[in-house]
């Protein structure tokens, strides 16, 4: 036990390959990070020790967050509904898993991310949020008027499964032509029939001018604005922040969104919606799920 | 002065064509309803004056709301954005014009319609609730985990500019190929070639199985399920409600469109999100107006 006089809290991040697990200050600077894979039936232990392990050498935490894929139970103690993956996820209730004195509150794990970056990321003091994550798949959360959307089954923010063709084909929760078939690399190869399978090399050819890539890009940056807009009609967000792989396109993919923004934007008063990058990068998630601990220390209902 | 011993609340309406102002027990029972019209450039004294004669009837209020068209200023003291109609009341401070002695809220006027829906209508006690008008365009507003959204401009729950075609052509605020364009009365003549103006002629018409009728019906109600489970995706209702003048085709629209989102919607261990129809009609913005007022007099943030 090194530095037990020094409140700090405890933020774990599980994903589908990596647990991420860090020790935060109460201000959010980094005190420790542990990394483990998250493969194998005993994912769960390995948090365990890896949360056992931060006690032993720091102290009792103030409080441990879990940011975790699938939909969160109303209860914020576990997640609800995660098929396919983790397999003992769904139901597992965390504060009993990790022997915690306190409630340790459960998040999905876009939201937490979202979280995060309002906490110590790219939207430090907003209220009014969308996250919009673009890799394999697309994902996202909202905060509106400062408050985390959840929802009734904690699937609020899945904001890839919004339409843009209404008589599309169905994606992965039977959305027609949704904005993640349209959007995200796991349609890339049958977009550009074959030719692409990752958005970095797409990104690559659209700077070098290469017909088929801007073609691509220009489509998919066109129906990433409809996207976007739709959303900022319902949740009216202050900023959006662009997260996953495709974002790290960073001003290849801004710069012509923001002119397609120019066209479709609802702007009343001609105020519009900044864009950005997030900022924490992959462990924005374990920061949202501390940052959820920390306001569950004040407030029994976050 | 005849009831000066039962505290009661005062909702305004005001509304494109006409004014309501309602006196609601605490419990939301009517006690009168005044109407006028809401024409000309004296509206707004006209608003005071019904106002002013409820106070010298019943004695004075216990608060007072407003609910308006346009988009409320995140003080929620005026209606900051509302180009076109009611000139003057852009900025019109209520509080001041209605010489309360208690700040006077301010909702849009979708907002404030769910509001009251959730308090005396279709969706009592409910906490994720989306509200959709079907009408001369599309209308709404969102509660999310018991909070009212507003976003950052106000904007939050303008459900009918999501896109339903990324490619189709921009509506009144520019979102391409939006569900208002697709299924708002306003382009019923154009969807079916002049044959139908407004809907409830249509809905007899669909009725009776006339195949043309059928055909647009059809087509309207996979746009509107295609919007709908955008919707539900981002922001995971518990119920939606339904409500303007092609809501009250009742299970003419409600039967169909539940087949249709039995195709589309996801349904995380079977659970679906409920439809129904609104409840207080014209004066749910009224009575929403009254609660916000009711809500800010035991918190000052609402």
């Amino acid at each position: 036990m090194t530095a037990a006089a020094t409140p700090y809290l405890i933020g774990v991040d599980l994903g589908g390959t990596r647990i991420k697990v860090l020790a935060l200050s109460e201000d959010g600077s980094e005190r420790e990070r542990r990394v483990a894979g998250s493969d194998g039936p005993d994912w769960a232990a390995r948090v365990r020790s890896l949360v056992d392990d931060l006690h032993a050498r720091h102290g009792p935490s103030l409080g441990i967050g879990i940011a975790a894929p699938g939909l969160a139970d109303p209860t914020g103690r576990c997640i609800a509904h995660m098929p396919g993956r983790l397999p003992g996820l769904e139901g597992l209730d965390w504060t009993g898993h990790l022997a915690s004195p306190r409630p340790v509150p459960v998040l999905n794990d876009a939201q937490a991310a979202l979280l995060g970056e309002v906490w110590r990321g790219a939207a430090v003091g907003q209220r009014n949020v969308l996250l919009v994550t673009l890799g394999t798949g697309v994902g996202g959360a909202v905060m509106c008027d400062g408050h985390l959307l959840r929802g009734h089954l904690g699937r609020a923010g899945h904001v890839g499964h919004i339409t843009l063709d209404a008589s599309g084909p169905p994606d992965i929760v039977r959305t027609p032509g949704s904005l993640e078939d349209a959007v995200g690399n796991h349609t890339l190869g049958a977009r550009s029939s074959g030719r692409y399978h990752d958005t970095a090399a797409l990104a690559t050819d659209v700077v070098r001018g290469l017909p088929l890539a801007v073609d691509l890009w220009t489509r998919m940056v066109r129906d990433l604005a409809a996207g976007l807009v739709s959303l900022i009609n319902v949740v009216d967000p202050e900023v959006i922040l662009l997260g996953g792989g495709i974002s790290q396109a960073g001003d290849t993919l801004l710069r012509p969104l923001a002119l397609a923004l120019d066209q479709v934007e609802w702007r009343p008063a001609g105020r519009c919606v900044r864009l950005a990058t997030t900022r924490l990068g992959d462990v924005s998630g374990a920061y949202g799920a501390a940052r959820q601990a920390q306001l569950l220390l004040s407030s029994p209902i976050s």
